[in-house]
């Protein structure tokens, strides 16, 4: 029992640390541990955690090949339509990320992205741009493109 | 000949006045001067001249479905292959931009593109990161997506 109770404080503790990101862990850091959220929400289905990660606002915006989508609900409408269900969505990796702080508060990240799917395995390139709030860094332009392969 | 003299006076007091680029003209419509040169030089079919909006460094991007082209001679590189002939460049005109600054030294444009060519008239989006440097406000990243209307 003991041990069980060691292990759910310790739990917490990390938890606890995690969520209050104290000013020490750097920016980068933080932007990082943003895109983990990404990945680990989205592959296990849950688009309303991955959605945490863009600002919520109607000024944030996903642009791509169908144009912009202008506001945080739009951009969730956009998820919901593009990936309906579990299958579509996949199995998500980023890779080479190149983290850019533009001033204390903003940072350009450059990266790539796969999915894994039964059917395809599409992926592509992707420029987000961050802001830190008082709730974070968090997403207010997403700019993703697939990239066919040749 | 007075009057002549006057009037070149003025003349060399306005060109001096642009090009200092005064503190208390704003960032955004220096940003917009940048934005406006690029038009002006594309359709005049220099690539040189317009090559000059994006910062000279080996760390300038060029985002897309093709992938990532890294570093300024990249980015030309890419220019000259996509646009070989003052045919391939055609009339190129901007719309809907947005700038959003970032902080005083860094801003993120958002903005359409179309191009009006003998054959075809592409047009797309574009998400720009600019950053200020000692010669001005150059693009660190461009990130563009052809749209293909349906």
């Amino acid at each position: 029992m003991k041990r069980i109770l060691s292990a759910l404080i310790v739990s917490l503790l990390f938890v606890g640390t995690a969520w209050a990101r104290p000013a020490k862990v750097g920016a980068e850091d933080a932007i990082r541990a943003v895109l983990g959220a990404q990945v680990e929400t989205w592959n296990r289905g849950d688009v309303d955690s991955f959605m945490q990660s863009y600002w919520r606002s109607e000024k944030t915006e996903f642009v791509g090949s169908n144009g912009i989508f202008r506001g945080w609900q739009a951009v969730l409408k956009r998820y919901r339509k593009t990936y309906p269900d579990r299958r579509s969505m996949g199995t998500l990796t980023f890779s080479n990320l190149e983290i850019t702080m533009l001033s204390s508060t903003a940072a350009l990240v450059v990266g790539q992205y796969q999915l894994e799917r039964e059917a395809d395995h599409p992926g592509g390139v992707f420029t987000l741009v961050f802001r830190k709030f008082p709730e974070g860094w968090r997403i207010i332009n997403d700019h993703t493109s697939v990239v066919v392969k040749r």
